[in-house]
């Protein structure tokens, strides 16, 4: 019997499970009460503002799962551990710690030298020295070190719990209904053959709904136009923010977040500086919020221009293009800034370009695979006679230009 | 003020309001009512235990969503009278009259004659005359005759209110989660242009939506294999039934039903038997398991055997085939059901060949028409650069056999 | 791993897992198949046209919370075989195979001599033959004479499985969303004290949740006055036809339901008649409303009348009285009756008069007990200092009279 | 037609519209966009980490049941002109623009002269101002000094569109299903009668399970004991910061945040200082964490340990009482903290003694008016034959002590 056993109510799926002491020695720790602060959706809430939820839930939420898909798999005569079912959990779990604040665009700009999955490792590596050692096969299974593979491919893959938590809770908190899945029926279809897991062949519609759910997400939430503008906007103030930090300017920020300014930190700087990671981990949504508010009567125009615009949501103007927007459509609108006074060497801020890719599923990757009902294994795209599962490997990409439509930076 | 304003319980909508004293009279009227007794998936309920609901539900939910993608229309500045608000309604809400017990699958057995869009024309204008005409407006919309056509298409097209209630509901009660549209925003993007019934471009996703949960819940639910081997059993023990009468025999049924089996009627004869209109609203689903329950010790083996066997869900064995199964497929099963005691006379009885065929959007009936951003209208699939909306248009085709495995015929 | 592992779509709880090859031959045997053709609301759909969920639906239901109980259970430190598990879930899952069909108020009148329970437990024991033996505890358990009394408890109690599911389906089919209760909680507040079934101390406002939707559902839906028109109507058909049928009036109906209706068995019968138990197995909701289809142009006037208005739904009116309604409220009403051609022999036919009581707790029965966080066990009564907890606890009792409003006996 | 029609979504509701180009100004609007940074719940996220909803979205939730309850006006008979819809819908959608940053806790603190319904007449005063008068009526409803005085009540009353809201909207994103309130049908029941609104008779159970549904949210989620717990904490954390800003500390803060703790503002200064209310609308949740994490390395032992105590989820130990806790409760916790190294001077932040109270229905503030079918109106509680209804009435109040446990404050 449990001694720190604890649910914790859950809009998504009722009640989550705390399930083991070490599970919840882990929720409880500073590392992982910061995913309190940090919104799964960055800046999604401009559009949907429901999507306020955040990546500490998110990591419940997929810990959740994996607790449902290693009980299915039992059922179903496979043999995992006790132990194993705890470090699944806690891999999971600790997903998503490396994460930096508001949403993964801004990182390059935050910590232009380490990916967030780096981070996260680094994390986890010191959590477990904490720990005496106690994480050392999750650590294994979220490499993908760990010998039976299965329990990766539920950790990261293109079936595994955290898409499968995301798509569900992102859906629920928008409001985007079209993009539900039935997460219990497509745990329910999981099995496990070579040590690979896969899916029963009466799972396929699931699948494919999974996916097409998975694409309308991404047009509809992830990639939505007014994000997109949004996030170029918060992209640009940082940028502006550490170029003036750069140049010996002081700006408002909290400590931890001042140093990170002020710093281009590499992931071999976590290793030298040993008091990073626990700066690193004083660094949340409120954080850049702050600062852009601290920042709203800055003197530099850029810099306080784009901060007030972006907290009243008066946000660029963006229009998709199907090929790179060339010069006939970027002069006429540099010319329409240069008027608003904007200068040559601050264009950048009010003018952006980029480009969205989606698609639903990479047969390349880390395929998801079909057990037909005579035992063979299939790669998804054979496995179906439904003619869109094919479609949805089709890339699709978009150009987009975003810039300040009505800003009137100097008088 | 109504005298008789009404709300619905509606566990999918919440609650549905009759708007008008003519709706609720129609809603009243004893051919309104049967629909209580006739469920809208018939045998469905094999495979999915909740999917009891009945074409009553479904014909108040398809008038409610006629209101709201009426008031919806009205507020994009489209002059829709109170006069031609309720004839829509009441169209919609009469649109499934005619439909036999059961299932349509049985209709070729019971009324051989007469296709069930038929026997609902012709139950409106009998309500027609029963209201002195106040239905005059409702029958040319459904007719198709209504100079605003776009009426017409609210009531019976690829994007009807019947399809998107009937989606909605079966994927309510059936629990198949994955097969649920958004009918809130589906309605927020119709419109209408040239007279027609229009979506605005930025619901193209939500109508990619609306297509693959209908391919979904085809190949889901309503053609389900066990539901599929449900419903040839009890068309055959139909079929046994009317040959039995035919022959003379007394065989157990209410009054109307009895009428039906003995006779094969056509639509001629509804207006030349002025009570046939009535026997025909005697029937019901309660009806047919009446007798199949009266039939279960019937002195045909056939006929019992069936009943019983159907009664007790141990149905028929079913295989699907991508091609038309041959002789390789069916001998070895005419053979064993020989065994089993099947006389050659019998067989069509204890093995049915059939095939069925899903596509979700079939462009050259009634097109789906999108309204750019431009003005343009465009067909789905020329407006959509989604590749997927191409590859719903495929027709799958698949060949299926079923087959008592384990009768005993005699002894 | 299970041959015959089976899940089954629900729209309440998403999946029910059938877990055990014993649990699926019970499902799979004709006494629980016929329960798919039992409504539990019996008439309900007068009301609340969702309302049409059968027994069947119902317990498979209970038998997923008995499942949820007893592993929150376990998750508690108490030790329950699976064999335990697995006769408790049995038990739950047959708990209401007695049930006659439509509404339990039909009983008294289909076979009068023979409450519910005893039948269910007829049936139990029969099936404990056919299946040599290995319902023994599952019958203890029911039956309240296994050692482990909290066993019972869960089956039937104040606080049982039984109640949880049929108040959370009632609720969701109905559509009276007011009357949901959070079965996901309260099963995690369960544990067990001195072998006693007990809700731990901060489940209190759960239970009181739970006692509240109770009461509101008796009002909204069971007492509904509008249902209890309808039951009263369609038990004075069940009567008349007994008196027609005893009279040797040749009335239409099944042959199993003809037997019932021509005799009037009593618990002994079923002992002495072994074909008893099976005919009674051939009763459901199709033979009760195939006769009254059957009878709505009998030549008997009362019965024919009677069945029609009930077909079309022109329900008796009915009032509610906070006393025993006197002469001066019926004598007018039997006035109007007689003016309408009803002879006073015929009156009770047309003139129903009744009473409903409702408490949400009845402390003296099978007490609630709370388990306080000083390990002090209490009456729920006692453990609440809320207020509202004592008020549920008293009985609210009304009296009705209905009638025949607009009827037109002779002529 | 609308040039700036637009819909929301939203997972409550499913969307919102927002019905007049003057609403989609007010929404538009700094003032309102302001409270997409305020939680309606405050700190309620230590507990039900799903409770991150904003004011912003509760206001447009309270604005779009004001447009359901005024259209169920309209269906009854009652004129209201399209003005008067507009109004309504604006001040309810502005009702809560004063709210300061957090949870009206810390009201008292951040501007302890200026409760936050002042500060919000302020603001729609000076929104007025800036729209030409366009929302004079608006304001008045809101006063209550509109001459149709059930306007007043649908905003502020008893049985008002913020509660229903707020209800439904908290219980929705808590998880607390329980919670759970039937607006649909709550807003049906409404009527008009003597200019007063008030609930039909058939509405009586949906007042109850309303009452009852408030009740429990304050107990389980408003007044939860560790909610309280945290809230003591951050009241005691800008005390501290108050106390050292007041002494002539600098402590981090933003520009606007750090003037509202230099100061004591009261209402007066908002008409003195033009530029105040400016200031004020600087204020969110951010400021406050933001805070929080920049003082949790403050030199001030008192306000760095409370502050790192809080971020990282190691909340004050909390223990409720019947009685006002006299000395043998505290004596014992004040030495325990002496040991801890807590002066005598610094014991109100690490000792917090406090009180709640509750109950579901004030009769004697703002009755809610039942409407009986004979046209009497009558207070809820002499309405209801029903004996829960006057149990809610019935006042409960707890005290509370929450003190730090474990904390080391020197060394």
């Amino acid at each position: 019997m449990l001694n720190k056993r604890k649910i914790i109510n859950d809009p998504v799926y009722g009640f989550i499970s705390i399930a083991s002491d070490l599970l919840y020695d882990l929720v409880d720790h500073p590392y992982f009460q910061r995913l309190r602060r940090i919104k799964q959706l960055g800046l999604a809430e401009v559009v949907y503002p429901g999507a306020l939820h955040t990546r500490f839930h998110h990591a419940l939420g997929a810990m959740h799962l994996m607790g449902q898909a290693l009980t299915t798999l039992r059922e179903k005569g496979h043999t995992i551990s006790d132990y194993e079912m705890e470090a699944a959990q806690a891999a999971i779990l600790l997903h998503d710690l490396g994460h930096g604040p508001c949403s993964h665009v801004l990182e390059s700009v935050v910590i232009p030298g380490a990916p967030h999955e780096a981070v996260t490792l680094a994390m986890m590596k010191d959590l477990n020295r904490q720990m005496s050692g106690k994480l050392g096969m999750a650590i294994q299974m979220f490499e993908g070190t760990y010998p039976r593979r299965f329990f990766h491919q539920l950790i990261s893959s293109q079936l595994d719990m955290d898409r499968m938590d995301y798509l569900k809770r992102d859906s629920f908190y928008t409001g985007v209904v079209e993009g539900s899945i039935g997460t219990d029926r497509l745990i329910k279809m999981l099995d496990i053959s070579n040590d690979q897991l896969v899916v029963e062949e009466k799972g396929l519609l699931s699948i494919e709904n999974f996916l097409h759910a998975r694409r309308l997400m991404y047009w509809q939430v992830y990639l939505h136009k007014t994000l997109l503008s949004a996030q170029a906007m918060l992209t640009r103030i940082l940028y502006r923010a550490r170029e003036l930090s750069e140049e010996g300017e002081q700006l408002f920020a909290t400590p931890d977040f001042g140093r990170f300014l002020a710093n281009r930190y590499s992931l071999a700087d976590f290793d030298s500086q040993p008091d990073l990671l626990n700066a690193f981990n004083g660094l949340d949504d409120n954080d850049v919020w702050a600062s852009v508010k601290g920042w709203k009567k800055h003197r530099d125009p850029v810099l306080s221009v784009l901060c007030e615009m972006l907290l009243n949501r008066r946000l660029f103007k963006i229009r998709f293009y199907d090929t790179v927007p060339d010069e006939s459509v970027l002069a006429p609108i540099r010319e329409q800034l240069r008027e608003s006074g904007v200068l040559d060497s601050e264009m950048d801020h009010f003018l952006v370009t980029g480009q969205t890719t989606n698609w639903a599923y990479a047969r390349e990757q880390d395929p998801i695979c079909v057990k037909m009902k005579d035992g063979k294994l299939l790669d998804i795209t054979d496995a179906s006679d439904i003619p869109t599962i094919e479609a949805l490997t089709k890339i699709v990409r978009k150009y987009y230009v975003c810039w300040a439509k009505n800003v009137s930076l100097r008088g």
